[in-house]
């Protein structure tokens, strides 16, 4: 099925970018058309999200150049990736830009699509597993379940400068979205559990922390609301990770089915 | 790259369930990971939104079975379908339970994990691209953009009797989330648009109404909440669909470039 799904599959031209989503680590959450573009390209920009294992089965004949963004580390400006992606696109590549999970969940890659047709450069978008859904399926936590909710947001967790983003309505969305899964590192937790708490969550509510979602370096942390802050000083956990706070988390207990 | 990846992938056991997502309809977003289980199966047993196109590459060794629940139509009861499951992995079959996007969004694959854990049958988890996500994308809408949006969030739009749900706070979410993704048939149109005016949304914020997303079908509609109704009574759209409200609508303008 694999190699008559293959042939069907578009081709990358010379000339032109693809932004696709490498899902949240397990190489086997790449797509079809994501190993296809990989197998084409010429040049492969990534991030410092991509799994090391998708990196390493990259074919020997395209350049792999790391342009990664990660919180706290000096990392290149938004305004030079999407530069040197029109740069190789105008020199006649073909050209991947891959990121970690999906390209338009908190990935930036609006902006890269957006600099891209104003350059007036052929582009695709390729959707990718986001971690906020897949990775917490591999930690055993649904995203949703019809007897927990019918409605699941989804928040970035650090601004530009690195904390909790305040242009919306945070009492509302908490009370307003049964699961909310955070992406975030985890140097303001105390501000997000402030918040929650000031907008009604309760501190028995369950919350699980998903380090490193479907790599081989998978942590979970079960913890509720009131006891995240002492329980991730007691057990650091590695960047990036996923917070998800809601009734699904129970389910982890019937449903934890991944070994790394 | 995509014969290598494949040889390290996991074998599907006699006696076993993965829960497979298939993305949103275009046959490029199944995962490497999906396309291996479908090559490896006796029996697949599929629901009524994975695309036609993937259906018939299904290899000719496996027994395809639908059972799909669509609004409207008769269909099997959830409680048939995890009975089905454990069956014939009771009878040592290796079983593929195919879904249209991601089993654990919206998608009752909480339920068939959890039937399957209780009845001690193996299985895995192998998300899918969510509609909400990649099937916008075919849109040329971004799930997120940093101009628009710090959080997203996905409502199924119809309970179990196919109403708009009442289980949450419907102002509070209206009000906290900056981009808004409805997964539902259009029955219930009228019901979303008055709680969301109620709840303050303006009636000249854009949407998009996205048919049949990422197939062969998609059908786009761009419209205001003020206008939503009246549009979708001059233009009929087929279900299944997703609506879309928030800023990042207004980017299909410069992002829209896909063609079916």
């Amino acid at each position: 099925m694999i190699a008559a799904m293959n042939a069907e599959l578009p081709p990358l031209l010379p000339g032109s970018v693809w932004l696709v989503g490498a899902g949240p680590g397990d190489p086997g959450l790449l797509t079809l058309l994501a190993a296809h573009a990989l197998d084409q390209a010429d040049h492969v920009v990534h991030d410092a999200l991509v799994d090391a294992r998708i990196i390493a089965g990259i074919p020997a004949g395209a350049v792999v150049e790391s342009m990664g963004k990660r919180g706290g580390a000096a990392s290149p400006h938004q305004t030079e990736i999407t530069a040197r992606l029109v740069e190789l696109a105008r020199a006649g590549k073909k050209v991947v830009r891959l990121k970690g999970g999906d390209p338009f969940v908190f990935g930036r890659g609006a902006e890269e699509a957006l600099a891209l047709a104003d350059a007036a450069i052929p582009f695709r978008v390729v959707p990718g597993i986001s971690a906020g859904i897949g990775g917490l399926a591999y930690a055993g936590i649904p995203a949703t379940a019809k007897q927990c909710n019918s409605t699941l947001a989804f928040v970035t967790g650090h601004d530009q400068d690195g904390d909790v983003p305040d242009g919306f309505d945070w009492n509302a969305l908490a009370k307003g979205a049964e699961v909310i899964v955070f992406y975030m590192g985890l140097r303001k937790v105390d501000t997000l559990v402030a918040r929650l708490l000031a907008a009604g969550r309760k501190p028995d509510e369950l919350m699980a922390v998903v380090s490193r979602a479907a790599t081989l370096e998978q942590k979970v942390l079960e913890t509720t609301l009131g006891r995240l802050e002492a329980d991730l000083a007691a057990t650091p956990l590695a960047a990036p990770a996923l917070l998800v706070l809601g009734g699904v988390v129970a389910l982890r207990a019937r449903l934890d089915w991944w070994r790394p």
